[in-house]
């Protein structure tokens, strides 16, 4: 067909381009399947902007005549389907059960959809977070003179947040400098730094069963195999940790010092202390993720505490009590193995972000995050106890006493489904519920499933349980 | 000794603590190298808060009476010298020319001394960056209702943005929708992901010989090995990459399209068309590396616009034009690779930043980043004839007539030492050369060096440059 669809000047360029290509589509001048000039031909032939050209077609994509197909440009639509986004998207939707894994879960966890409840997902709603304070923070960087806000900075992230981490740090008898500590994109990227510093393809890593599901998905691009080690309601079972080690010679152990996910248990110092021996006899390192530290009112004792740094690497984060989109994290270590993994930054992600550090440097520093800290304490205080209550009337029961963290693991009655149909159901109800297999790398824990605190106090969560509970 | 420093109550805490531990410290009550207590001992067994009594341990280390050893806590200074930091650090230093790779390239690039001239560096310097575009920007963000400051965001990034993107795509002739574009933390980050999907440990890849120096760090983080393709003044010799496709079967080839790092040249429309034809014959894919896009004026042929991702991907990033500081790139590839990204990204670093994305977002939409890089190549246009007959003066040759981009590639006159030579002695003068070693995977281009255009404007880099070709 001739290129040239400008008629007449009346009507904007954009317009007469859209109308154009709708009649020759509608006159079937173009038939359906047939590719459309590209981008650049349309706007060359047309005398207008690529932008316009552009704007024409996805106008025509909007009214269903136009698919873009990312492998080839664009084409009449009504040969086949206007292509479906398979991305990971995040619109609630129907699952199999057996498809109902970890992967499954993120991409419901962040549905942008406000109407969805996500009791399934690891992180505070807007209104527990500080928005205001990353506001003002914000506001306050924008206007300071030498703010840091054009280039890559020190390997090692932003001093400022460095040394305040450190002083954090020292409040749990954990002694660094702040050389000693590399800031990372979230707690996430120091596990994954990590592994890609200690493992080889095929080593062996322990980790909690049930435990942080997104251990395994790091194992597996790292192509490591995860050892589960059970965990009781005392606690990781060191025995069985024990003969893993024996049998299957790992090379890490990834835990929670405190409030462990999902469970909510903490160390205790005796356990602390023969895990410890247990790394040291068998030659394993421990990677404590402590991300849950401010929710924890009254600190347990931290293995990098007992050990300092002998065996022990000891990360954190921000993305649980400030904000999930800013991606602030850090890990502590040995001096050397902190300059291994600052290179490998460098090399895998270059630098740091250096808004983002500031932020929450300003939250640290005013002492805004200390007070905030202490009302998420205080507001899960008040909201934990009505919601365990109201779980536990349709028949669910507490694994363990914590009574902290923003976590309930909670076990279902006898003669329910298994936690993974459930949350295939409730889904269809706008409803992401985290079953206990998720956490599992064994696949065990069928039978449980953890709740957000805080993502879970609307009422429709416990209707929408209550009658698939009902229903068998 | 006796834990309780207190003695009396007329100075500040802090203050006694650190007299009452010097006092001790100079009767030999604490002899040097003893233990001190932890922070949480020190501060119980005084009633001050453990802020204090790091602040207490901080001032005596100032002093140098007191040492921190990150595995252990604090001891009495004195049996041996105060720990020396060999942390990535950057401060300029004595190297000898066969330590000077790409790693130490980089530390000293990363240096944050003013005094230094960062000629090696990959950047702009501050002056050319939109520093007041960036704060309006935050200012912007901050004020905007709705502004996305607290959640993980969409699993592909910062929706608008990508919509920007594809816009900027289809410039190029690219058709891609926001659902095949994934935001990354900088183009770094993209092609580390794009690493660790399409290899395995010991696979081969295709990288020009000179390339970009951090592609060989991110494939030695892959286990992967590096197949060097010669480039000459003709652009890359296919000849050459035919014969390593047939004897190496590579999986992939990392590239520039434009302006390739160091070289400045671009990809000719019939090598490409044949550069496509060969990765389809041996099976490798491509990645093209579009980061320098914005200093060319008029574009040359992106292999994602021939292909249709059939066998490229293709990926850029805002650091050089806009901040390294935010971290904000984005790879476009087919639908199911881009999925594959995004579940690997969200296991290895869970989420985007969504601050970074909104800063980019803004000076893409208001038109402030269209006229700011017009701006920068107008400003490398009168920059660049300049320098480069300085550089003549002194006897170095450019080595191709590209006249864009951000950087010169310069052969040294005959009877000149070294590259690696002249950057280890130029150190010593706090000037930072790039040597051209460190962009060859077989350490070749010793003849060479690459200058940062912009941050190569100081007389004093002449003037050291000449003095050491004088010296011989």
């Amino acid at each position: 067909m001739d290129l040239d669809l400008k008629s007449n000047a009346v009507t904007p360029l954009q317009e007469q381009v859209v109308a154009a290509l709708r009649a020759a589509i509608a006159a079937k001048r173009l038939l359906p399947g047939e590719k459309l000039p590209s981008i650049r031909r349309l706007a060359a032939a047309n005398r207008i902007s690529p932008f316009t050209a552009v704007e024409a077609y996805d106008r025509l994509a909007a009214q269903g005549l136009v698919v873009a197909r990312p492998k080839s440009g664009f084409f009449v639509a009504g040969r086949e389907a206007p292509l479906t986004l398979a991305v990971p998207d995040a619109v609630p939707g129907r699952a199999a059960p057996e498809a109902v894994d970890p992967v499954w879960m993120m991409r419901q966890s962040l549905s942008l959809d406000d109407r969805v409840i996500h009791s399934a997902c690891g992180w505070l709603p807007d209104s527990w977070l500080p928005e205001d304070g990353i506001r003002r923070a914000l506001r306050g960087i924008a206007a300071m003179k030498g703010s840091q806000l054009l280039q890559y900075g020190h390997p090692l992230g932003y001093l400022p947040l460095r040394q305040q981490i450190r002083l954090r740090l020292a409040e749990l008898d954990i002694a660094v400098t702040p050389e000693t500590i590399l800031l990372t994109d979230g707690a996430s990227q120091a596990i994954d730094l990590v592994c890609r510093h200690l493992l080889q393809p095929g080593d062996a890593v322990l980790v909690d069963d049930p435990g942080y599901f997104n251990y395994h998905a790091v194992l597996r691009a790292h192509r490591a195999k995860a050892l589960a080690v059970p965990v009781t309601r005392d606690g990781v079972d060191l025995a069985a940790l024990e003969r893993l080690a024996v049998s299957a010679q790992p090379k890490l152990y990834l835990t929670n010092p405190a409030l462990q996910n999902p469970t909510g248990l903490s160390l205790a110092p005796g356990q602390a202390h023969r895990l410890l021996n247990l790394a040291q006899r068998y030659g394993f390192r421990i990677v404590e993720d402590d991300v849950f530290r401010d929710f924890q009112s009254v600190p347990t004792p931290r293995l990098a505490a007992l050990d300092g740094f002998q065996r022990v690497l000891h990360l954190g984060g921000f993305s649980k009590t400030i904000s999930a989109a800013l991606r602030v994290g850090f890990i502590a270590g040995p001096e050397e193995t902190i300059r291994h993994l600052a290179d490998l930054k460098l090399a895998t992600t270059f630098g740091n972000n250096q808004v983002a550090a500031q932020v929450v440097h300003r939250l640290l520093e005013d002492g805004s995050y200390r007070k905030h800290v202490a009302g998420l304490r205080e507001k899960l205080r008040r909201t934990t106890p009505p919601l365990r209550r109201r779980l536990e009337a349709l028949g669910l029961k507490v694994w363990t006493e914590t009574e902290q963290g923003i976590f309930l693991w909670m076990e279902l009655p006898a003669g329910a489904p298994d936690a993974t149909v459930l949350a295939a159901q409730a889904i269809e109800q706008g409803v992401v519920l985290a079953p206990g297999t998720v956490f599992s790398p064994s696949r065990q824990w069928k039978r449980f499933l953890r709740f957000n605190i805080a993502q879970s106090t609307a009422p429709r969560l416990i209707e929408v349980l209550g009658k698939l509970l009902r229903r068998k």
